[in-house]
């Protein structure tokens, strides 16, 4: 089969590999939509998850299963299927521990394009078929399906972290596609009033769109006076970090109160640490909880994002801001997310 | 001054009362407008809180500040401000442990019209007035901020303590007012669908409105077997019971599954006791969480409800299906909640 | 093989039947030594789970591996293992969200003497061995480990459910062998005093063991009031229920504060339902949480627990009092549990 | 008055100073026995609270009442009371919202020798006496009463903070007398193992005593290598951190398992920053709790530490290995708290 790869550090292209195979439990999927990751350039021409030699990169994919092992119940060929990007082993001690992002070590539930091939070739194997695959329903749009295995589930885990309680005001600090899920989620799990920190004109229009109800351009001063000014001084009680570099947590502890919680679902590529600002975090002691985490994947949580969508608590398809329809066009997609324009949230690309 | 009474078990009437009191923590405060709940027909009709003699009735109001004690900081005469239904005491120990509700007693919180004269009168007294009111916003709707007093976080609190996550299925039992403002608490605090369970016309419009996604209306068979039907067999993983007899335990017990809550708002007022199905509840080991409670209320409750009205969150003035101008049609108001017609939520008396 | 099997309701004895087959993922046990429970009464003599025939008995053992699945990473034959009672299919949607005791249905986590033969047979089937399994560590005491299986992990869960702050006061009803793991358990997970209820002299000396602050015999007047002037007309914070019929509830709602938590983890194997008082539960609104629930099991659950015995922080050897050499013995043992004497805790069989 | 007072940073001396003034919900206290604490040593020689002049020091006492205010309810002159160190406005949003401790801004609920003079005086003033103060009862240990208003609440609240589930394995770096608390702690809170951080011997016996299973003395080696070493690479579940520098947060996030805590209860005292490690934390990804938190104080605190001293779970006296007899030794018994003995852990000073 031809998959669209990392080839090494800073190089991809399409190469030929063997067709993937099913164990017992696993099945083979072709892709229906695919979309690329922020990830995905972080992986190449960051290398975040350090060299990697022809491996097929993608881990956001909607398809149709063509095979399936000997064990599987719930699926069959020809099912059409929303794969979750973290696919985790269910069975280990991390799972039964609540941790299955973690399963079998630190953020090894993540497995496309990372430990096996990924989604951008014209097979891909899904680890456990029945904990990990959800099944697309009938009319369910194809843009959120493909929203929901990464952009919507990492952006609500965002919210889901920082512990929301009923009328919390909370702040999100970059609007991309998972800082924009972010604010959704923040506004479906309890939130008042959703300060959303950004800068271009599309991000901010989204934003707005899904629940943010004040804008924080960082380009119009320190990100940490303008909330402070919003709030009357009091700060907010809870952020949500979605993209920066470290430096980040220090005006994220400066803004959150007392007892508030600082949420983390960015990936922070460089540096050595990320500074804790000793005198507002308290010399130690003002209860500003620091939580960040990999998303929760696999079958479940996928059903449960497909319900939130059925019943019109989120409309992830307003993310996708370009499409491209055939496959060969996954690296102009990728590209895209390399080189942000103005316009992009996120790109998806149709198959066929 | 004059008050709209309780004169005794049946009996309700205008009487002349001495006005009343400010401590020196305490406000006096004149209602601008007031809202009749079914506990004042609980209290006055079924003796739900015993026998009282000349007590005046109502805890739901906004109002004027006309006096406030001498070491009240932060509120003064002439200030418009939101009156919550429960005034605690916060120094208490309840209040220290979290549960300010009970604050020197179970259900103590709840002071209007249960221990002390309710504000149905020209003026009424609020106890801890830097704790427990909360300035008016300019601009607020008059209405909401009535529903904000007692419906609406009474019905956020069924939500609340459904710890719902993300994506889950809730039930909502009972879609009178409070169990309206449940539907709605659940839409923000994460559920998916939302069953409703309730049979009036005018009730299943405004739950629909608030984020209902499936009515079960229990004149069209049983109520267990409608939302098993819904859910495939697997039931539904949080039940709020909004308004129901004893009996209703039974078939909350039964519809959640094992691992969920069965969250209760309902005031039970007959009966020796509220039968939890053995079976259902797995012998006594399904994990089937049984909690009720009296809302929380006080200043911080009241502001974090304000902001959720601010933010587009929620909408609470489309609860007041009657609005009745001029004090003395307070009477009429509260015979309404008596005889629910057909078209009823909730009515308000604007009081000039 | 042989095994000591329920032949029908009220009818136990030695029984042939064919050796179990171990899938890939299973294991193949044979015990070393094993306990009754008084869920073998239950099942057996009350016919709690419904009429069986032909069912090896028993789900307190542990034992020898003689054989493995093809799949079985962690354990091979001749490895001297702890079985938990508890035994989950660890890949279904329960276990995912949490509640792997309700894998597969509620309380399907329970195999053993359930849906399938249990331990008291020459051999016996374990599921999913690397999940469910733990190793016997050298020099671990055979009693401590036989007890780990299902009366530790039964009584810790009920103190887990309880959700024990810092210096709460805890009421345990029923200090039968699970009472006194719930004693043990409330006492490391942070309870001060412990009100222990029961009445016969071995058990209020191993209460006193575990941890008890307090006896309260029911001999001596009603639990309620012995418990309120115990506690200053308070009640206590956190109330275990070990032991008792379905009239217990009245009991333990009303010595609980608001705010507080009743736990349970008693079988209740008669009445239709479980009675709440209305008036002591606040007429839904008292804040009184109602929680039970089957212990978790499998092989992390075991781990913890060998570790907190090794760790000095619960020695559960303490509770057999009657000991038995040779497998045949087990019916004498079973017996036992049934006409319960004065100072029986728990016997144990050593097979050899 | 006289009090021994901070003169100014690095400067320490008796003072005369006016007698304390209750107002009418507050106290007035001579004590009965005091306790200096390493914050007295960073507030006088670092200068941790900025610059403070005549300022009489100590936080940690129990004394003898000698005046109440006219709304006092709970206490009168001469009773004997535990003093909890901090002494939280109740009437304020942040008590509301559960961190009393940040009652009127962050820190704010820590007053002696703070915002106010402490409790090395003849007299000193205690704020809301029904809130803040609980009786010492008769025949409960002086010394274990000291301690509990201070180094317990302190070191136990770090237990607290980490959210041990049974049977965690937890470490704790720093033993002086707040991470012995530590220790005891996690031992009353679900801990199996713990891990005790230290190098004098007189620490390392005291760690043993109050429940550590296993010392790492990193005279011996880095600590990381060694936790890793005890728990075959697997890190542990829970760490503390009760005394070191801010660059100790790299070994605590390295050693601590995804999924895990760490929490803090120590003061930083220097340093703009404390280094999270970017890629032990998962590059933000790893579901590694950060949390630090100065102790909750008041009444209802002091009374639970009280009970878990009555029932046995807890001997604070033990930390007490200097004893003074007369007040004017409170300069010596602080000036031990800074030039550290081998054999030091907590001096006390009787006053008469």
């Amino acid at each position: 089969m031809k998959g669209f790869a990392m080839l090494g550090i800073n190089k991809v292209g399409w190469i030929e590999k063997a067709d993937p195979i099913a164990g017992p439990y696993d099945a083979i999927v072709k892709p229906i939509a695919v979309s690329p990751c922020t990830s995905d350039i972080h992986t190449v021409f960051e290398g975040a998850l350090g060299e990697r030699t022809d491996m097929v990169l993608g881990h956001e994919a909607i398809g149709e299963i063509v095979e399936v092992g000997s064990e599987v119940k719930d699926f069959k060929p020809g099912d059409r299927v929303i794969v979750p990007a973290i696919t985790p082993d269910w069975r280990s001690k991390e799972s039964a521990q609540g941790f299955s992002q973690h399963s079998c070590g630190m953020l090894a539930g993540w497995k496309f394009s990372n430990f096996k091939d990924g989604v951008f070739g014209e097979l891909f194997h899904v680890n456990d078929a029945d904990m990990n695959l959800a099944i697309l329903p009938d009319g369910f749009s194809v843009d959120s399906a493909v929203m929901i295995t990464d952009m919507v589930t990492t952006g609500f885990h965002g919210a889901e972290l920082a512990n929301i309680e009923l009328g919390d005001q909370v702040a999100v600090i970059g609007i991309g596609p998972v800082g924009l899920m972010a604010v959704a989620g923040a506004g479906i799990l309890g939130a008042s009033r959703i300060f959303a920190v950004g800068s271009r004109a599309a991000l901010i229009d989204a934003a707005k769109f899904y629940g943010a109800t004040d804008i924080v351009n960082y380009k119009n001063g320190p990100i940490d006076e303008q909330i402070m000014e919003f709030t009357d001084g009091q700060g907010v009680d809870r952020v949500i970090i979605a993209g920066a570099s470290p430096e980040i947590m220090k005006t994220a502890v400066k803004i959150v109160k007392p007892g508030g919680v600082v949420s983390n679902v960015n990936y922070y590529g460089e540096g050595d640490t990320i500074p804790i600002p000793r005198i507002d975090w308290g010399c130690g002691m003002a209860h500003k909880t620091i939580i960040g985490g990999l998303t929760p994947g696999g079958r479940d949580r996928m059903e449960r994002l497909i319900k939130l969508v059925q019943s019109g608590r989120i409309d992830p398809s307003k993310l996708i801001t370009h499409k491209f329809h055939g496959f060969k066009h996954v690296e102009e997609a990728l590209l895209l997310m390399k080189d942000k324009q103005q316009d992009l949230i996120k790109p998806i690309v149709y198959v066929e």
